[in-house]
Order: structure tokens, then sequence, then C-alpha cells
């Protein structure tokens, strides 16, 4: 069992860094989640000139001046995947893996993604397309599955469900070098879609052709918001917030990218700290 | 006569220079106003640790490091007194004593000062008690006037009224090293508050009692921002802005402490470059 805290930050990047620095600085405790780049727009940005008194500095410097700032303040990044925040009674529970961490309040800085969809992938959602292995495994027990995992760090959840389901094509899109178990296969092949009637049928692959499945799970570095945090409000594809960086579920606010354009250094940074601010508030009122 | 500008900004602290370097990152040609030190209130911060990239800085020196960054930009402050912004058209005239400069859009990044109003005041606003020497200096011509100067950047305004006026009581809230005009009598003494009728008809002082005046000047360092820019809604005696830092005057934009709470820096300098970019996307379509 994970410890609880008060405030969890689910991304580190700028807002999340912000965020997380912040709440240090009102002496809460706090959960900063967040992939190992923690940005990688800024670690691949060439310069960036437009945050005030850090001029003229390489994405990448300043992307590690930020992560040094927190590391300061004790403030560490935990690489964890989260499959559902939902609220019960005045606190938030993340679901991660088959373990929850419990939360008072919860600050949004995923950031933004390329929303593609593969053909058919909307369709079926919910009908044989999932994201989240540790809600829909126990559907499949005995069943077989197509998994297809964006990172290494998703290597776990497959596992968890090769242990429940009878066969899994497992597609990874990355250089696997672990073993799995038997009944899995590692196929190196370029998903092109999905197929099926009221449900699922099979899965589209380039060389490979259909191939008859009772349901796939797409393991992706983010979930679409609106599934991590049930309710979510969105704003043309952003997470709706106000001045305050307050979402329409209380107590969960947003930050940086995914709450909006532009997407800037500086607008996320603020953001950050004025969603911790917000948090902090809100938690000393419940 | 003044260049005109694309983008003016008024105030230069962190949320200022902010909009300033960002105003510059996009090419856009901008005056920034703004008081000699910028931002006194960093000026006497002892120590700022949550602005992400810069830990445990003393205020001092980030104020340093903010107007230096800009001053690497190409960026200047210019220290003008503004009287009022008023739209004309498509473009705002900037009144500036008796001169006036064009901008196509405004970005007011003023911060907060004390509210504190003298017993009095707010009774004769507009009924004998005024904030702006170059409106109202013709309704007392040949009259006798009280001015309170909060610092020394207001003389030429009292100088300016000196001419207009038969007799001047001036009352600076600072050490005077200038010589005035003959008509001008510098009395060193604490107002504590305006009395009348219908009109203002007497200050109040600490040691020489009431003294008949047909009206008087309070020059601060800081208009009422509602008086600065005719129409502009606040809320809670900040400016109301939405998440694109526009206020309700089509045009203008506000970011920083004048915007709302929290006082900090990050959320200043986030908000400052959402307001820039927002003023140069506006001034692109108009």
């Amino acid at each position: 069992m994970m410890e609880n805290v008060d405030i969890a930050i689910i991304g580190c990047g700028p807002a999340g860094l912000s965020a997380a620095i912040n709440v240090k600085a009102r002496n809460r405790s706090l959960l900063l989640i967040g992939p190992q780049l923690c940005s990688s727009s800024l670690h691949k940005a060439h310069r960036i000139n437009n945050y005030l008194g850090i001029p003229e500095m390489p994405g990448e410097d300043l992307r590690k001046a930020f992560l040094n700032h927190a590391k300061d303040m004790g403030v560490e990044v935990t690489q964890l995947s989260v499959a559902g925040i939902y609220p019960v009674g005045d606190v938030f529970q993340l679901q991660i893996q088959d373990d929850f961490i419990e939360a008072k309040a919860v600050v949004l800085t995923t950031g933004v993604v390329s929303t593609h969809h593969l053909p058919g992938e909307e369709a079926f959602t919910g009908k044989g397309v999932s994201y989240c292995a540790t809600c829909d495994a126990l559907f499949y027990r005995g069943k077989t599955i197509a998994v297809i995992a964006e990172a290494e760090e998703h290597e776990d959840e497959a596992i968890f469900l090769a242990e429940v389901v009878e066969k899994m094509f497992f597609l990874p899109k990355y250089e696997v070098s672990r073993k799995f178990p038997d009944n899995v296969e590692v196929i190196s092949d370029r998903v092109k879609g999905f197929r099926g009637g009221e449900r699922l049928e099979t899965i589209s692959l380039a060389e490979r052709g259909e191939l008859p499945v009772d349901g796939v799970f797409i393991l992706k570095a983010q979930m679409p918001m609106s599934q991590l945090v049930p309710g979510l409000e969105l704003e043309n594809k952003h997470v709706r917030v106000n001045l305050e960086m307050a979402t329409n579920v209380t107590g969960v606010y947003a930050a940086g990218d995914v709450a909006g354009r532009p997407y800037q250094v500086a607008k996320a940074v603020g953001q950050g700290q004025q969603a911790a601010l917000s948090a902090v508030t809100y938690i000393d009122k419940v």
C-alpha cells in the first residue's frame, strides 16, 4: 500500500514541476507522477528565449534546470502508470496497477500528445478496445487479446494481462528486450486498424493481415483525459479550466498545455503555480 | 510627437517585462512604460524560491535578472506618466502630459498599490478632488488648489498646474529638492482629509488645520485602473480578465497582480506572456 498524500500531480513538465515546488513551499505532501524525461518537447526544443530571467537557453538545459530546482526542494518524480482517478467522498483514489493511492486534490499537467486514432479505434472503444489493463483484464479471462504498447513502462501491465488471458499478441512500438511468458507472441508489425460488427472481431496488421481477437488493449503514454478522470469536461480537446485553474470536477485542477494554448513554458509555469495554490486553498477548506 | 507602437505595456514588473519580451519575440513594436524600480515589491522581497528554474534567489537579484533579460532583447523601460487610455476607432490613444501616443493594443501590468483613501477623498472625487492634472487643470484657472504628490516624478505636472492657477499649496510625500514658482507654497504637513458641502471647500492638515482650496490634485504613483481606462470592469478591486487575459475592453489586456491574486512571480510572468500573445493575435486580426 502506497502512502496517501495531500496533492497528486500527474505530469512533470514545466507546469507539473512548478506545481510541485509550490506545494512544497506551502508544506503540503505531494506525489509527482511522470515519465522519465518529464518534458520531451522541452528536451527537443532548440532554444527558449521567452522565459523571463533565463535568456537564450537550450531547451534541454532548461529542462534540467527545472528538474534540479525541484530536486533541490525535495521533489521526486515517481514513474507510475495511472489508470484512473476517482472521487470517493472528499478524496480521490488514483488507480495504479492493482493498488490505490489517495489524494485530497489532483493537479493534471500531462501536456498534450497527438490524439491520432487508428481506424476503428473510437468505434470499438468499450466494445473490445480498452486503455486500462487493470480495469478490464477480467473480461478477457481465457480469451485471446492483442496489446499495443507505446513504451517499455507498459510491460508490467502486459504481463499482468498475460496471467489472465489464454493468448496474447504483443505489438510493441519500441524495441523489446525482456522475455515474455509462453502464451505471449511478440509481433513486429504495423497496426492498420480494427474491424468487427457489434464488437471488435479482428485487428488489422500491415503484413500479417487480419488477426482474430476478443479484445485489444492500447497502452498509451497518456490516456485520454476524459477517460482518466470520469466526467471531466473538455473544450477544444483541452481540459476546461477557469482563472484559478479549477476544472469542472471539484478538487481537480489542470495547468499547462493540457489546459489550452499557447503551448509555452512561462504560461505553463505560471498556471502550475496557480493550480497548486488553488489546490492548497481547496484542501484547507475540505 | 512620440512614435506610435503596436503594443503599449503599462507597468514593468514581472508581468510587464514578460509581456515585453514576448512581444519582442513576435517582432512587434512596443512601448514599455514603468517607474524606475519596475517592481518595488520584488526589490524588497527577501528571497524567492518558487519561480521554477531559479532557486533561492534574493528578490533584488531576480528583479535585475528580469530587467537584464529584457534589456538583452532590446526592451527599454520608458518613465512616463500615463493620464488616460482612450479607444479611438481601432487604436488607443495614451495621454502623456500634453502629448498622445497611439497603440493598437494595450497590456496593463501595473501591479497593485494600497488603495488607502483619505477621509473625504472618495466623496469629493470629481467635486474638487482630481487625479489628473492634464485633464482638469483648466477648471482651476486663477483659483487656489492643493497638490498632494507621492513622488518626484509628479513635479512636472505640479509645475504645469502652477502656470494655470493663482495659488498652489504643494504637499509632497517625499523630500523636495527643486525650486518651485513663486505662487507655489511647499508645505511639510500631514494631510488628514477633505471637507466641504456640495463641493470640496477645505483640505485638513495635521498642524496647520483647515486650508481653504477650490480643488485638490492627488498625484499618485498609480491611478485607479477604472479611471485610467474608462469603462474597464473590475472584480474585487482587480481588473476582470478571462483565460486569454482579455479585459472587457476589446484590445486591452491585463496580467499579474492587477488581474488578481495570488500575488506571485510565476503567475505574473505566465500571465504576461499570455497577455502579450493574445494582444499580438488581436492586432493581427484588426
